[in-house]
């Protein structure tokens, strides 16, 4: 294996050296695809199963729509088709014989579900209607980077009918308050939440909620959305339902993402140059132990190490045991290093003999002596700080790059130097947002905040404030 | 919704409209497609995650692969491009362009794989390998039928290359006995397992193991296959390690799938003429209670029911209450029925009153009055006899419609009239095989037995038996 790129001096090159280099993933035949490696699929599971509890306790049914959409249903919103033709795959050919209408390979459903939608929706007992779908999806991407922009990707999607916009609006940010959950609480990632620009928004939304991450090189990253779609939907699929009072009416639909570039947020927002760091609770090894073999006392050292690793299983630690002997110490350190490893214990024959292993936290390299008696909880209650300090690190990382500016010409030069969060005033004229196309940069949401007074390019009022970044 | 066809008169009308009225699934506005609802996603989720563990448990990792696959892929190993090219949907364009090559959608991962296996297997040390994929493929399918046979189905592909043939067979034939395990302690399908003929093996494998349930009206389902690949796709994707003395071989290859199809093959194989009959262990729900109430006991029942919606959801039983003011008790039982919830509680206040309940078994609408003390323990006992007496119910059917029969002329007339199992002798020249078709028979599998000693057709000597019968 090559050393890794330096982190603070190419960031591009060390992302993708680490995932090649820790198995997360290899490059696909196809154009702008990845295989996604055990490791990878591995931290996607923990990701998804986090998210698919909390979908499903916030009343939401998990279902199966076709991966084909028949090109005429996404031609009936009209923003929508805009949006999407330049990305979309197409079949035009099956079964031997060329289609009669071609089948476009989703690239998000909303064209079907809500073509379903219409025939189940009824009545007003019938909402709210509330669906969940985990699937892939292709839009051909003309940049992709793993995990981060893929021409397949991975993730679910959220549908859901109400009979009210109000109600429609609690579902669309209670959402987003989900998102955040995970990204915080889960992932140890900072997120800042907010409302799209109009220009920014999903095609054929009213409104679009996104919370945003700033990785390691200061660059924005766009981790999921969660868009009130209002009426335009239900108009151009004719859905309808009759109201308690005997009236007819459209409901208001809700759609929210999440996707497999939420691992590549991870991998983006707590490396260092030695590799991964995983927040413990997604890790798919939480603890590697590595036995230190000398020949006189092997039998000995593997039999305590089993007995380590059963007491770990048994409380539901995820624990990997890596006796392999054609490796040497060093190298096994530096391999699950590599990996991210939160945890590493360190046992030879003295150590049995004191009752006490070798412990070292992947975060800092700080090495501890822990009493083997009391590893089971000693070692919970590590990987819970683990993830909180990853946490607290990452904060500490966006107050440093975090500036509040009133002008672009006072931030103009540093932002496109250095990355990082600019927060400043807007009037909400698009024509003013266009002008951080110079620097290659964007609003990455609005916020409800308003602490700066003027737009940042022109000379009207400031409606709120907002963040400016350059994203992947 | 309409009665139910008469599930001994008219089966596969029956199959079709107890999927729509339970509401596991719906038709969708894409050829040969569907849609699964909620409720058929749920068992569908349920069966996943039993399956995964075992696959995971006996070492295998999930991995995820592109959908797309590169047409020249398919055609590498001659048999396979022969066997799939008919069912294939094309991508020709994409991203607003003709494609250079054209992107077949997988009808199973097989080249994509084996692709990266050649990257990754370097040595002796790389094997085995063992992989599994969820995912979905497309086959264009002439004759769809919810569940049993659609375009797109989803899966789990398992791929693993061994250093030794004998290894390849022994994994081959495990993961057939965990589908059989599946089949036979979740899903109550007695199976018959055994060898595909050659004719009727996987393209490009030597040998494809199978397990094959038969349903209500008799006839065969192939609920999933498990290859012995060997090394032909090795051979095809220049797939080479060194061994441990230092030559270098081709790795042996299996490759085994179950589907979706596996909820169909539930559904036909317990349901009666209320509707499904579920499992209890794959069941969504697995009891659902009815409060019965009048007006001035309203509150007490209601707080009743959900005290013990409390005490099953605690340990473990899901539950559903269905406390929905708008149907009558009749209408509920009539629902839920339908939809195969194994066991049904009815509540009220004359109930409370006494401190007994009164218990309904979907399996044959036996009432008890149970005491609600020990009503947790008394369930977990009770849903595990129904599962095991559905297992039980399955197997006497079997027994009931399997014969042996000598020749071709004593069992045509039965099995084309009737269906069944029919175990005949078979001398494995394929001229005898192709005479079933005449009543649209094949031989489901070859057994390890040999009771019958001619063939069914001609004048030579059996092999071994074989199951015939008529499949969907």
């Amino acid at each position: 294996m090559n050393k890794l790129p330096d982190i603070a001096i190419n960031f591009p090159e060390w992302y993708q050296e680490v995932i090649f280099q820790a198995k997360l993933a290899d490059h696909a035949p196809v154009r702008g695809c990845i295989v996604i490696r055990p490791y990878g699929t591995a931290i996607w599971e923990n990701i998804k199963k986090i998210l698919d509890d909390r979908i499903k306790a916030t009343g939401h049914e998990n279902a199966i729509f076709p991966l084909f959409i028949p090109q005429s249903f996404l031609s009936k919103e009209a923003e929508h088709v805009e949006g999407f033709a330049p990305e979309l795959a197409v079949v035009t050919h099956a079964g031997g014989k060329e289609l009669e209408e071609p089948l476009v390979v989703r690239p998000t459903s909303e064209t079907m579900i809500h073509h379903m939608f219409a025939q189940w929706i009824r009545s007003w007992r019938d909402l709210p209607l509330k669906i969940n779908q985990w699937a892939n999806v292709v839009r051909w991407e003309k940049r992709p980077r793993a995990f981060l922009r893929t021409t397949e990707f991975f993730w679910q999607e959220g549908h859901t009918a109400h009979a009210t916009k109000e109600e429609a609006l609690e579902e669309t940010l209670l959402m987003l308050e989900e998102y955040v959950n995970l990204a915080h609480n889960y992932l140890a990632i900072p997120v800042i939440k907010g409302r799209k620009t109009k220009h920014e928004q999903f095609p054929g939304a009213e409104a679009t909620y996104t919370f945003e991450a700033f990785l390691i090189d200061g660059k924005a990253l766009q981790m999921g959305t969660s868009h009130l779609l209002s009426q335009s939907f239900a108009h151009a699929f004719d859905m309808k339902f009759q109201d308690k009072d005997g009236s007819v009416a459209y409901p208001y639909l809700t759609s929210w993402g999440a996707t497999t570039r939420l691992v590549g947020a991870v991998i983006a927002s707590h490396g260092d140059d030695r590799g991964l760091i995983l927040p413990p609770k997604i890790a798919p090894i939480q603890v590697v132990i590595i036995p230190i073999i000398k020949k006189d006392t092997k039998d000995q050292v593997l039999e305590y190490v089993t007995k380590m690793e059963q007491d770990f299983k048994k409380y539901g630690i995820s624990v990997k045991v890596d006796a392999d002997d054609t490796q040497s110490p060093g190298a096994k350190f530096y391999e699950w290093e590599l990996k991210g490893v939160p945890l590493r214990f360190e046992v030879g024959a003295r150590d049995i003999a004191s009752g006490t292993v070798i412990a070292v936290s992947r975060l800092n390299k700080e090495k501890m002596t822990v009493f083997v008696e009391n590893i089971v909880n000693w070692t919970h209650s590590k990987l819970e700080s683990i993830q909180q300090e990853l946490f607290i690190r990452a904060q500490k990382r966006y107050a440093a790059m975090w500036h509040k500016a009133d002008k672009f010409e006072d931030f103009k030069d540093a932002l496109e130097e250095n990355n990082g969060i600019y927060q400043v005033g807007w009037c909400q004229d698009h024509a003013c947002e266009v002008r951080l196309k110079e620097i290659a940069g964007s609003i990455r949401c609005m916020l409800e905040s308003k602490e700066l007074k003027n737009c940042f390019n022109c000379d009207k009022a400031s409606l709120a404030d907002v963040i400016v970044g350059r994203a992947y």
